[in-house]
């Protein structure tokens, strides 16, 4: 056990780059209700909290709101996730700055509903504000152009949504309903939807395409707009991850022999799997000659903008027609603070709506630019994280996220229980642990260590202790130049309470469970 | 002035048959930062607002975490809309109970992620175990079917949605991808998208039929699914703003005859405009014998079902494919928290969605079968209000909205300055004010009674001492039997806080503008 040794080492608790000021923003972070503070959860297994919840409950009993609040606390919360854990390492969920507790408060007390100023009024101001520090932040534009198209009404400089799944959505939105533009009016699209538009197009389909490792909502998005999940061309990657240019123009060229109609090509900054970033420049380049709309998942990445040290990793993002950012990931903003940018303040008059009671044509009511309704003021957190932790503490956050990577590589490289499976541009690590008998010709192994791996992240997600995630990648086989399918552990960098202690221990964690299913 | 002499009646103010231990939960209700704690919002004009807005910030400035919170409170919040006033009677938000407010701080400190269990644990499985409960509360199936069904990873009785025009969505996405689903895989349709269905099918174009009194979100709907607005057909109301049936039945036999596929019927539980209800128990045997299916927008009306005195109003809504429901709006949860239910557990599979990295086959992940991918853990909103409000005041708060609909009336009943435009089934009331001048012959003088009320709502919603919200109907005019587009004063009753005073406080403000505009 070469890892232990360091478990305890105090001093590795106290390393971090991050400044004091903004450090002191997540901390002391309240540990949740679990045995010990640096659990991720309870070992209850979740096959017996769905027998336990398995029941309808009595409708006559009530509770007071005490006792309510209790029993969430008591009852519940053990068996939540500790995602401000620092040792829970394998989603894009993380420690939140303690201050939008209060804030949560505060804003279900005013329950604004920016659909419309009857019920948001100052907010709706401020969220058209906040969209354009973000659209600047991406697109870089002169001050002139905010401050013709801030607070316009005929202007949309994005639109808020649930998250990154909803924000893709409407970009893909925009972006079909833009395919008819130059020779109709805004409205045209959505009157007469897909078949109105092929018929005329006398084209087959609409197709989108982006790399194989595009977000699974890129196939809800093509379900949902009626293009079908088979109209989605995904283009293999590279060993970085990035999508095949060569490959993509071949797709491309495919198309447009077969009365295909390209309505968007997908870049994605940051996958979801390995945040990878795709060649944005060349991507951009590539939709412009062919017409077709450029949409940027950033959901994960997009924060990359803030840091000093990483943002040109992003360059050619202020080319993308629609950018999609989520602030619950990389902004530290709690869950349903996805967003859509657009480069055109008047991309959005395609999907416009109107209702008499509600939006009234020309007003400045949000509500007919954005894919959902009524909705919370939740602007308001991404304007919170803006302001407290400034553009600075969020770049410095991305960078802190990447040097926890970066010590997470130096250990494992040295430890030959553990293979690296990707080379990370950014915070994620994709690896896997070798087991013993297999670990001189893994190759001939595959299926074992793949199930190995499967079984080993299940024991550890079940014992609560520490976590990461889990995915498949496919990977050249050197011996067959097949490409195989392989399971991976895969580790998220992006909580500021996470040192290197904490990686040591997850990683122990592992050896420990490997043992004993090496054992079995 | 008729209306003065009651005001100030202090008696008037006691006076509500809510139980004490219900009204408990909403009081004492803490003002917001307006001047006056009856106010809606200050009286600052919303163009001054957008005006102050009109800039991008200094990304080099921050503030601390105390310095933003007192600033939303000393420069936000006087500007926002005290949606929990009692006089604040033109939209459907309201006050909530104030436990709500720890409750969000608390699930901000957890920060859940319900799309998969390994970032919620515990409330994926509260989630299914909620929504079962208002699957039960629609659809009363026997007990057994929620032990079967509730927590079986291969059933689906609802998914959460912000709100209800994704919930609506979700219905229509289950209704259309189901369109295939008796000869093909259930997969099918999402592969092959619109084109793929209807070429199989020979048909021209998929349509949806509703009411003219749809909710703008059945347009958004008909537009993303790539069926275009072109094809959401909408039957005019009767007087009592319900669908017209020979209309519809009209419009169905157009559609057999022009090889358009129905997709769904589209029936309303509560329209936005006026709160009416349509022939469900009509409308689910058409459907049924047309083979389309039938979703209930049941957003504003569903928590009928909690009363007593009210539920049959809802009778036929058990038969409906899908039911969209917002808890924030008559169930008193915050916003984000609508939800949409299937009658059969198995509808959803037309829509399921995996993904290597999150959502896996055969897995109990939420994320699967919802539009939305991450996104709060609401669903514990929803389970506070069924656990403290409990069902039994869930339905008395409906009976109290309907009753505060009831004084409403009979106040404008005897002032001859109010005309009833529309009888009420529940508890939204559409009225205008009639200038002196034009009280005898209103027909008459149509367009210039329609500006007076137009001008007489912004007038009141700028002053910002008490509110309604303001739409357009369609009446009959008995002199041309042409029907005629007349703005109407909306008055929506659902906050357990409003007393009769408020009522009258509200009417005397208008009648206070009504004066100045007629002596302008």
């Amino acid at each position: 056990m070469t890892l232990i040794h360091s478990y305890h080492d105090a001093q590795l608790n106290e390393l971090s780059n991050l400044p004091d000021w903004l450090l002191r923003l997540f901390q002391p972070g309240q540990a949740l209700a679990m045995d010990d503070q640096f659990r991720v959860t309870s070992d209850k297994p979740l096959t017996e909290i769905f027998g336990e919840l398995n029941y309808l409950r009595n409708q006559e009993v009530k509770v007071s709101p005490e006792e309510y609040l209790q029993g969430l606390k008591d009852q519940v919360e053990p068996h939540v996730i500790n995602v401000a854990c620092p040792r829970f390492l394998g989603h894009m969920t993380s420690a939140l700055p303690l201050f939008l507790q209060p804030l949560a408060a505060m804003l279900t007390r005013w329950n604004q509903n920016v659909v419309k100023t009857e019920t948001s009024k100052y907010l709706t101001a401020m969220e058209r504000q906040v969209l354009a520090e973000m659209h600047q932040l991406c697109y870089r534009q002169p001050s002139e152009f905010y401050l013709k198209h801030m607070q316009d009404a005929g202007s949309c400089l994005g639109a808020m949504a649930t998250g990154g799944t909803v924000a893709n959505l409407l970009g893909l939105w925009c972006g079909r309903n833009s395919l008819a533009s130059a020779n109709h009016p805004p409205l045209w699209y959505s009157q007469v939807g897909n078949q109105g538009y092929l018929q005329e197009q006398q084209a087959d389909s609409l197709v989108i395409i982006g790399s194989e490792l595009m977000h699974y909502s890129c196939e809800k998005g093509a379900d949902i707009l009626g293009l079908g999940m088979n109209q989605l061309l995904k283009v293999p990657v590279d060993q970085e991850h990035k999508i095949k240019l060569d490959l993509l123009l071949e797709a491309i060229n495919k198309c447009q022999k077969k009365r295909q109609k390209i309505l968007a090509i997908i870049g994605i900054a940051g996958t979801t799997d390995s945040g990878a970033i795709d060649p944005l420049i060349e991507l951009a380049r590539i939709s412009r000659e062919i017409g077709a709309w450029f949409h940027v998942d950033a959901a994960w990445g997009g924060p990359l903008l803030f840091s000093q040290k990483y943002k040109h990793l992003l360059e050619g993002i202020e080319q993308a027609d629609s950018i999609t950012i989520d602030a619950h990931k990389q902004m530290y903003a709690p869950l349903g603070t996805g967003m859509v940018l657009f480069k055109n303040p008047y991309s959005a008059k395609v999907i416009e709506k109107d209702a008499p009671y509600i939006i009234r044509e020309g007003g400045v009511d949000l509500g007919k630019r954005s894919l959902e309704g009524s909705r919370p003021a939740s602007i308001v957190y991404v304007d919170a994280v803006l302001r407290v932790l400034g553009h600075e503490g969020l770049g410095l956050l991305v960078d802190y996220g990447i040097s926890l990577k970066t010590q997470f590589l130096e250990i494992i490289k040295t430890h030959a229980e553990f293979e690296l499976l990707h080379a990370p541009q950014t915070n994620i690590v994709l690896y896997r642990y070798l087991p013993v008998k297999y670990r001189n010709d893994p190759l001939q192994h595959a299926a074992k260590i793949d199930q190995f791996n499967v079984d080993l992240q299940s024991m550890q997600r079940d014992r609560g202790k520490t976590f990461v995630s889990r995915t498949s990648i496919f990977r050249d086989n050197p011996l067959t130049k097949a490409r195989v399918k392989t399971s991976a552990l895969r580790a998220v960098f992006a909580n500021p309470l996470t040192r290197k202690n904490d990686i040591l221990a997850m990683l122990e964690d592992q050896l420990e469970i490997a043992r004993e299913l090496e054992n079995q």
